[in-house]
């Protein structure tokens, strides 16, 4: 499935400004404090059309404002996956920029706009995201990979030198360690990876980097299941409250909050 | 004065890799959740010299970890300016890495290994960076350019949609906003610009959106004195344990407590 407005179509050539990446891509990344959440902004500088990927249910009027200011019209509200740590933003963009759709996997049994699925390509202006399904922490975890930009946004599939758990919501230690080589670890060495989270304040590693330093990944299937059902984490801070409204675009509160009116 | 190391010359031809600018340069942001501060490192991909542009006292075992799994030889680790808010991690780092030395403006009266003044140049292998005064915040501040990734580093001189305080630490709202004016926002529209600080999770601005949005510095002279001067904030609150430390590589409190056995 090619997920595409044709609003602003855009030939071949464009994509790849001679000026460099930067003149054809907008790219920023932003940050959420509480749950330590990155979200991210793709730009396309010609045609303005952008989309957002894992945006946080507090920080949407931040991501809207800046979105309007910086002149882009926001087509696609991408997740990564159904969180458990935080209330997505999608359902609170949709409200802020009218016409915007969400998307999130259709393995994940959550409602969106769109329901993607391996192979799928998101498309907007002259840019375009790869959808490559990576589950293991959750059945609905995808990987975005913008090839033009050589850059991977794996969600908790893959953290910097860590990976997302594996003791809930569907967590299969061996379908993590798959997908994530499979999938992303495959990719050229030189391709950055934006992750969903960071607790130490990093903000990007590398396809080298994680085949090189990952504590985790490094090692062989049955030692990296090993330290996965040995990791002892708990009970995640906002799961009971964040599930639920993930399942339908974050919306679930401002009903339940609206019913009790 | 030119800042350099001689063990690795680059030639100019060297410095703009035929494949574009990330094959010259190595770029990492880094964030301290505590105080709110952005850390940079610098790198040359041909050399593996280095630099770091405000690292923070508590973060600086992370800093040096990542730059020796890059690969990197950090060379000069950079101050901004004397900061009030925390302490530098330009000392830790040099007792964790032999060799570095560290770097701050002459005119804050700050101990340092180099004290540079506007108009220096820092060399880091085939890369560099310009050092511009932009006092106002503080005597000592200064922004640090790097053309060649089109990027400048201004510390609290200039933040996103905002600027740093001048009610204590020789600030001045004139000074500054002369500063900013005559030497960030004057640079191309198109030069991204990275802060010292963000309290909402937004990494990175431009000259284009600061010369657009700023609430204050889009402001005349008298209006922006007039706004600099109503702020009524709160007493910072690490500047009794942070400025006394910042004056001597933030090194101080070690001392002390080495004293104190």
């Amino acid at each position: 499935m090619r997920l595409t407005t044709t609003e602003f179509p855009c030939t071949d050539s464009d994509k790849h400004d001679v000026e460099g990446m930067n003149r054809g891509l907008l790219f920023r990344q932003l940050f959420e404090k509480t749950s330590s959440t990155y979200t991210y902004i793709l730009g396309c500088q010609k045609t303005r059309e952008a989309i957002i990927i894992d945006p946080v249910k507090e920080t949407a009027p931040r991501d809207a404002k800046l979105l309007n200011e910086l002149g882009l019209s926001l087509r696609w509200a991408l997740n990564t996956h159904v969180h458990a740590d935080h209330i997505t933003g999608t359902g609170a963009l949709k409200q802020l920029i009218p016409g915007v759709k969400s998307v999130i996997s259709k393995a994940g049994g959550a409602r969106a706009d769109h329901r993607i699925e391996h192979g799928d390509v998101i498309q907007f202006g002259g840019e375009e995201i790869e959808v490559r399904a990576t589950p293991g922490h959750t059945n609905s975890c995808v990987t975005y990979v913008h090839h033009g930009g050589r850059m991977a946004f794996t969600g908790d599939a893959l953290l910097i030198r860590a990976c997302g758990r594996t003791d809930f919501q569907e967590g299969c230690p061996q379908r993590l360690y798959k997908s994530v080589w499979e999938q992303i670890l495959s990719l050229p060495e030189d391709y950055s990876i934006f992750v969903g989270h960071n607790y130490e304040g990093i903000e990007q590693t590398s396809v080298a980097e994680e085949k090189k330093f990952n504590p985790r990944l490094t090692k062989s299937e049955e030692e990296f299941v090993h330290i996965m059902k040995n990791l002892n984490l708990s009970y995640p801070k906002q799961i009971d409250r964040a599930l639920p409204a993930n399942l339908v675009d974050g919306e679930l509160e401002e009903k339940h909050e609206a019913e009790a009116k």
